[in-house]
């Protein structure tokens, strides 16, 4: 087995209450074999990390992957123009091609920016999925399926296939759920028929939930319920893993139906911000031991994939809802951006902290640069001062995905020129 | 004089309703001398600019520079504790030389993101100064005047000294302002004579307004007023030039008093997220014709001075405060950064737009990453995708400060060494 031994980082292991330290990392195959001060032995491969941060690839909880291809396309609309008139037309067209190519567009992005795993909702998910194996990414997929029209039966074959044929892939770097779109687009029927095969065969649910106040007043007007009361009332909740994307319109007693559940919420600031949405109460949830991870949702509302710009937005909300600077501190923050999103996603037994038998994701930060110096707090300044940019060296699984910020999976000119020709494609007269 | 050819890139003018075009920017000296879809002409440098994104270099209306060596130092704390514990006594060790390198970090932090002229208010104003004068950026220099302690002659003197000393050096990078602190700390005699000075000597002024709601009850229980009904009735808004730094907490009747004023108001939105401050009332002010800019604030408090965190947050804020994506859309948030910086610093005349004639002052942005692929629309891609990391050229006054991100004015090693060596100092035992 080859073995990687990464010398002289400061280490941010996310173990809950361990501080950061300086010291080294050694990867033999896929796994972590030791996180110590010293490593003194012999590795095929020796990684001079002094001046850099070793922390566990950030793991984005919720994404539409491919939506890349419609970044920047339609900002500053509102929300149902942004929908009906852009998102939804340009989406119809997707081919799976086009979805393969958006896909590693996302791949090619994400890894530029320190995320080794994400949690995906789409569409044609068998292109997804040879995406996510040809990156060499992390990912859980799961086949969004909204029941408004009579297809639904078919939708839900196309959700386990996907089960069946992608789960455990890529030596286990594919995990999959079930995804019921959202409360306003699955009726009752339907959905309890999701829930019970979901039980039946012990697969994950991921579902969005109040992401906007429309989806409220829709719920209200047409079962006297509020999104998360619908849910529960079907029994979601008692589901052994539920992954909600969103949980921004949330009463009190609401956040008591979810005490409890198993899985739990990924917070997208950045696309609630730029949509308009509100503010999840996240520290809320924390309080009552809710798990709360963070996801992008899709480029097509967050415009980049870009984890460190949701661990800032994520923070910032938090202190500005209360008028208080202690909310949601660095340290708490980076572990919702990495542990937690691993227990999301159900796989933090195997990644989102540095320790010895875990899988080996883990990302390189270049501190050797204006902004992240000097270094009085690493966690604080990794949480407000890095971007993805900063980002230098990239494991998953035991293998190198970029170095000094060169991609070694993936071809970047081929996906720029497929992204351009087929992003035209889509929103061509829209 | 030397002439420089920028070629094929893709320009945003940043004059208003301006669409971007493919094109190419001639550089003469220290100005502009074209901007145009071909320019066919010999010059002594051509750059390709293929796959760049070229626009007037942003403008940071309000800064602490020198507080880049306490990056990090003292995040998630109460505001008081921060202010009180950790920066307060940080600041009492600073000397003259620690300004002078914490000012060149900034600078290198600020050329490195795309910033070519900032506002600054701090102490020891001849190191600021000189820091300035070697980085090649341009400035405007502030001596912050509190007048709590009964050497407030002393300070009024170093005020007049910077704007006797500091205006127009530099080949007319740097300008002056007056900088009575904040209403919470100039009683009304010391502010109405800095005023009278002000208007006696056609200085601008530069001020905190409204940062905290702390603020308001302190002038509440002191005077019976808002913090900008006490401005207003010393008479500071008939002034011919006032910046006004923050302006989160202003009621309806405030904004009334700012209608009319000459300057206008710098809006920090990532360090009044950091502190809890609130939201300032960014679109309001605009539907009133009260100028608005953007700034960072010191890095005490922001963490960084990247200005496309500022772009982008200042936009996320307005749609979240009023639940609508439409609000403070791409291109005005652009020209926030830009031109309407320009405007509170007084030198749009010179600088922040691209046009013939104009100051050389202008970045090009690298597109050729998969966070900034595929290019629907410039302007959006731009605010909502670009970050510090992504500016790979940076001109001031015609003058090339960066190329390829490698600073050509500082020694990054040097400012390294300084500020680790320095800030350690400064916070030992804090």
């Amino acid at each position: 087995m080859k073995t990687t031994l990464l010398k002289g980082c400061t280490i941010l292991t996310m173990r809950e209450g361990e501080q950061p330290f300086a010291g080294d990392i050694l990867i033999e195959g896929e796994r972590i074999a030791g996180v110590a001060p010293v490593i003194d032995r012999e590795a095929d491969e020796v990684i001079d990390a002094r001046g850099m941060a070793a922390m566990p690839g950030l793991i984005n909880a919720h994404n539409h992957a491919a939506m890349c291809l419609m970044r920047g396309f339609s900002d500053d609309l509102k929300l149902m123009d942004w929908l009906e008139k852009k998102m939804l037309p340009a989406e119809a067209r997707m081919t799976e091609e086009d979805i393969y190519w958006g896909t590693l567009l996302a791949a090619a992005e994400m890894i530029r920016s320190g995320t080794t795993a994400f949690a995906d909702m789409y569409v044609c998910m068998d292109a997804v999925g040879q995406a996510v194996l040809d990156s060499g990414m992390r990912a859980s997929l799961t086949r969004g399926l909204v029941f408004l029209q009579d297809d639904g039966g078919k939708r839900m074959q196309e959700g386990i296939d996907l089960v069946e044929k992608w789960s455990g892939a890529g030596d286990g770097r594919i995990t999959t759920m079930f995804g019921p779109h959202a409360p306003y687009t699955c009726p009752p029927e339907p959905l309890r028929e999701v829930i019970a095969l979901a039980r039946e065969r012990r697969v994950p649910i991921h579902i969005h939930l109040a992401e906007t106040i429309e989806e409220t007043v829709k719920l209200r007007d047409k079962y006297g319920q509020t999104p998360t009361e619908y849910l529960y009332q079907l029994g979601l909740f008692d589901h052994h893993h539920v992954l909600l994307a969103h949980a921004v319109h949330l009463t009190r007693r609401d956040i008591g139906y979810l005490r409890g559940m198993r899985g739990g919420v990924a917070h997208n600031p950045v696309s609630n911000l730029k949509l308009g949405c509100g503010i999840a109460p996240v520290t809320d949830l924390l309080a009552q031991g809710i798990t709360v991870g963070l996801g992008t949702d899709g480029a097509g509302s967050a415009t980049t994939l870009d984890m460190f710009a949701e661990i800032k937005a994520a923070t910032w909300l938090q202190k500005l809802d209360y008028g208080d600077p202690t909310r949601l501190p660095a340290e708490q923050v980076l572990r919702m951006a990495t542990i937690e999103s691993a227990k999301l996603l159900g796989i933090d037994h195997e990644v989102g902290t540095l320790e010895t038998g875990k899988k080996a994701d883990l990302i390189l930060i270049d501190l050797d640069k204006p902004h992240l110096q000097p270094v009085h707090n690493i966690a604080s300044l990794i949480a407000y001062g890095a971007q993805g940019g900063d980002v230098d060296t990239v494991f998953v699984n035991g293998r190198m995905l970029m170095r000094r910020r060169e991609l070694l999976t993936l071809s970047w000119e081929e996906i720029k020129k497929q992204a351009a020709k087929r992003a035209a494609r889509l929103v061509q007269g829209l």
